[in-house]
């Protein structure tokens, strides 16, 4: 019995956990991060509140892993396997940092996405706490994929040997959040790809 | 009599004028933007409601002089003039960029600044109608100003000339926002210096 009962709860955990995720992103999106309450998500997931607290102690916890989810799900649909977005290493740094940027640009402009990222980010603005928490968890793995190719690139001779992958990452993704979060003007792959070439060649002529 | 009565009348209004601008600053850093009133501006200021709506047909429109007249302080305050920062042109563009951005980061951390800033950035980012006001009339006179100094440079033949400027600024903007946003690492004059260098110079070997 127990050999049966097993898969079944866990399907049902499964099936329970992503509406949760669901009714997290899609109210945060729509009210905003100070409105969205558990009994909220609880009521649009289906479920009793309850079984939210049980696994996660609260909602920026809640929205945390549906983030992280949503990311997955990404890469997943990208062919990029559940473990989210690798930075491609082919030998060719433009090309490996364009197709990275091209797919930022894609899930910025997609709309499941788009509203609850900018619900959040605007949480995290003034809320120093919160917005440590999401880089952290969040942020900061995906910036450690730029800063582990751009080391690579570095050792291939392909970055000058001086520069801090750190700052160089803030060259690429900067632009496309300032582009982004300011809608000054269309946030495009042509925008993505002159980042690019604009950051590897410089400004100044050569 | 209309003689003397003038001056005081503006005098007056002067007065009045920089209370309210300071009411709605410190109030929209304290409580956020969706959270702060003409009433509230008012009781703060110590003025009637009824003076604010003479002046003024919103909110937005308060805060978005408010946000003007604190940028004009800044700059006098740098010995700018009364006219908002210039990027100057000395010839040496890295060291005139350098210079601007310096300043920025200046602003973006003096806490004067800082809260209302990010109360307005976190409304603007969910709000598209008000993002676009102020983008307008705030930011793109801003942008405007890098737009010009890199034309004159490629006129020199210090940038590129296939260089699109309104792409470029934002290699030089794009990072400090980011970082100032999201908190990710401290803000400093050394990291403005090291954006315009990379920026200029390029990640790639020369």
């Amino acid at each position: 019995m127990a050999d049966t009962k097993a898969p079944d709860s866990t399907r049902r955990s499964e099936r329970s956990r992503r509406a949760i995720y669901d009714a997290a992103l899609s109210l945060v999106g729509e009210t905003g991060y100070a409105k969205t309450t558990i009994e909220g998500i609880a009521a649009r997931a289906g479920v009793g509140k309850q079984t939210i607290y049980r696994w996660w102690p609260s909602k920026a916890a809640v929205l945390l892993e549906a983030f992280i989810d949503l990311g997955n799900q990404a890469a997943e649909a990208a062919g990029a396997g559940a473990e989210g977005y690798e930075i491609p290493d082919t030998g060719d740094l433009a090309a490996d940092l364009k197709l990275v940027l091209r797919a930022t640009v894609d899930e910025l402009v997609d709309p499941k996405y788009e509203a609850p990222t900018r619900a959040l980010t605007a949480a995290g603005i003034v809320d120093p706490e919160l917005c440590a928490e999401f880089v952290e968890k969040l942020l900061e793995p995906q910036l450690q994929l730029y800063v582990q190719r751009l080391r690579t690139a570095q050792e291939a001779g392909d970055v000058r040997a001086g520069i801090d992958p750190h700052i160089a990452l803030e060259l690429l993704v900067g632009p496309l959040a300032h582009r982004w979060l300011l809608r000054t003007r269309p946030l495009t792959h042509e925008y993505a790809d002159a980042v690019v070439d604009y950051a590897l060649g410089g400004l100044a002529p050569r």
